[in-house]
């Protein structure tokens, strides 16, 4: 199979560039002395993840419970949760995953929730092994750092059923600053509570062995910090427009990093010489940013969205008008959820379609 | 199965609401003289277009083959395709769903596409029903109302294989107009073209049995246009907030149908007073409208993006804080992305599961 037997709109990898994304990201962690355990968020890809552990990540980090069961299930192990489990359903849930991968962690926020999971793991005679999750400004979840944070250590370190591993303090508000300088003081303005918050903790008493954080933006920036333990990076081993444009160290473009993930269409309509339609549309692409999808090698053309179903052409080069029928590929603005649209990745070689891959827990934001 | 059993985040559709809306579009069009082919695009699901059928729909209109594929393969049958098929292997699918579904409609806007249908019906001794798909000043897909669209009709006429059965106009442009006398104005200019197409058509001696138009924003303005045979409006069985806001003939809000779709959620993280963290974001919810989730009969609190996965709830009522755990729904900006989300839909009969439907056609946009 092809590039040109793929039906559109499909969602295609290309392999050269995302191994090596993957080699460089495992090769900057260790010489760096850090551990990787990047975000399965962004693919929501077993093989993905598989890969990544290959290359050296120690697991791979899980926005929600669904998706770590997806992962679990299929026999990736070294699993962080990042997001807190509340509800006694999902509770339950993740007794049965932890049963299944006890090297699991989880991050919590909330005393009543600590005292919650070390009563249910107790019951269960499971170990939980906890992070306690600092709000490092990124205004999502996460206690305060300081006190807060270490006062809910404490209760963490009190329940016999939880076994108090670390922190985890994403500064998700800084992934994205445009311009690596200020993006450096941006994170290191976010991340200095929290590595104050481990010396607080550690001089409590308690060992700190994880601290987790960092993005694809800050790759190069928070393994400058001592006590940064390990990266939860996701975006880097496909890449996105708005990763693109933040800027490298080296100058204008993120360019350590390749875009390996475009969206591939078909004209479908070419009703005037100005306009042509592609098969792509809000069903097929990311809307949360403020910028369209990109052609690739594809000049004399632009995107806007048209609906569900479609996008429209606006042609800048008379010279080369769409051809019906002819196949046009974009990279997305967001990654993680343009993934989420597809249930399959046409892993590409050149123009050869090497494997196709099962996108697991597309969906599973539950 | 309750409400508070539901894994979140999770689709809910309100059946009570969900059956007077088929109810109510299939009755108003019923005494308006008209045909009902809803748009499947807004729910890609089977058992809901069996129940617009069984409700006197003449089938479902389909944005993509994909959808079609599977709305046939559930035995869904007056299947119209509203987007033109023209890659070599989208044809040759097409003649499989037409061998299995004699009656499927396809829109065409292009002679050369015309012609390589005709051939290849011929040769796989198809018949395809054609309606020939005139750009109303969508600027979408569509061939330029008038003599383009009649020469279109001849070249169809002239395929043997090919049967000419009328026109297709879709006014998208105009269906969010806000204030219904400003849309019906925009829908009257819109479709003024249309209809004299259809006249051009028929006085050349070539039959117009079909002109299919109309969305849930224009139901009860283009009935009123002798020349339209169909409607094809999509979002009314649901509805959302989008349309919810456009005003309806009476007064300041589409009315006549309601709200019956809703994503619950859960409070996984309340770091302050005044902030909440829900774990629906990004993925759970249609980002490409300019205006967020809305709570339902839940005051006191405002949603923002945080997010692939999160919500931020802006406590706006100190007294109503939300709760740790606390189940909270919102109705999505958007029905058709925000559905396309999701597997599954949970029907409820109040608190109760009544049946968990497949969004069988999620992710068909091929």
């Amino acid at each position: 199979m092809t590039r040109d037997d793929i039906p559109t709109p499909a969602l295609l990898l290309d392999l050269d560039r995302f191994e090596r994304n993957i080699r460089r990201m495992a090769a900057h962690a260790r010489a760096a002395g850090k551990n990787l355990r990047p975000h399965a968020k962004t693919h929501r890809c077993p093989e993905v993840a598989r890969r990544q552990v290959s290359a050296g990540a120690l697991g791979v980090a899980c926005a929600k419970l669904g998706e770590a069961e997806v992962m679990a299930r299929a026999g990736v192990r070294g699993l962080l949760i990042t997001t807190e489990v509340v509800s006694p359903a999902a509770i339950r849930r993740l007794m049965q995953l932890v049963s299944a991968a006890p090297d699991t962690l989880l991050v919590v926020d909330n005393t009543d929730n600590v005292k919650t999971l070390g009563r249910e793991a107790a019951a269960d005679g499971v170990t939980l092994n906890v992070l306690v999750d600092v709000d490092v400004g990124n205004r999502r979840t996460g206690i305060a750092p300081g006190e807060p944070a270490l006062a809910l250590a404490r209760t963490v370190v009190a329940q016999p059923a939880l076994r108090f591993r670390g922190l985890q303090g994403y500064a998700g508000h800084c992934a994205h600053v445009i311009g690596w300088e200020a993006r450096q003081a941006a994170s290191r303005a976010a991340l200095a509570p929290l590595m104050a918050t481990r010396t607080m903790i550690e001089a409590a008493g308690l060992p700190v062995e994880i601290v987790a954080g960092g993005s694809t933006g800050t790759w190069d920036i928070d393994v400058e910090l001592p006590g940064l333990t390990e990266l939860q990076a996701g975006s880097y081993c496909v890449m996105d427009l708005e990763y693109r444009r933040i800027g490298g160290r080296a100058g204008a473009t993120l360019g350590e990093f390749e875009m390996a993930l475009t969206v591939i269409t078909t004209v479908v309509s070419t009703p005037t010489a100005d306009r042509a339609m592609v098969d792509g549309g809000l069903k097929s692409f990311s809307t949360d940013k403020p910028f369209p999808p990109e052609s690739v090698e594809r000049p004399g053309v632009e995107f806007t969205f048209a609906g569900d179903e479609h996008g429209r052409l606006t042609v800048t080069d008379p010279s080369r008008p769409p051809r019906l029928g002819e196949r046009i590929e974009f990279f997305p603005p967001h990654c993680d959820p343009t993934i989420n649209l597809y249930d399959r990745i046409y892993a590409m070689r050149g123009d050869t379609v090497e494997a196709v891959w099962d996108v697991a827990a597309r969906g599973r934001s539950d």
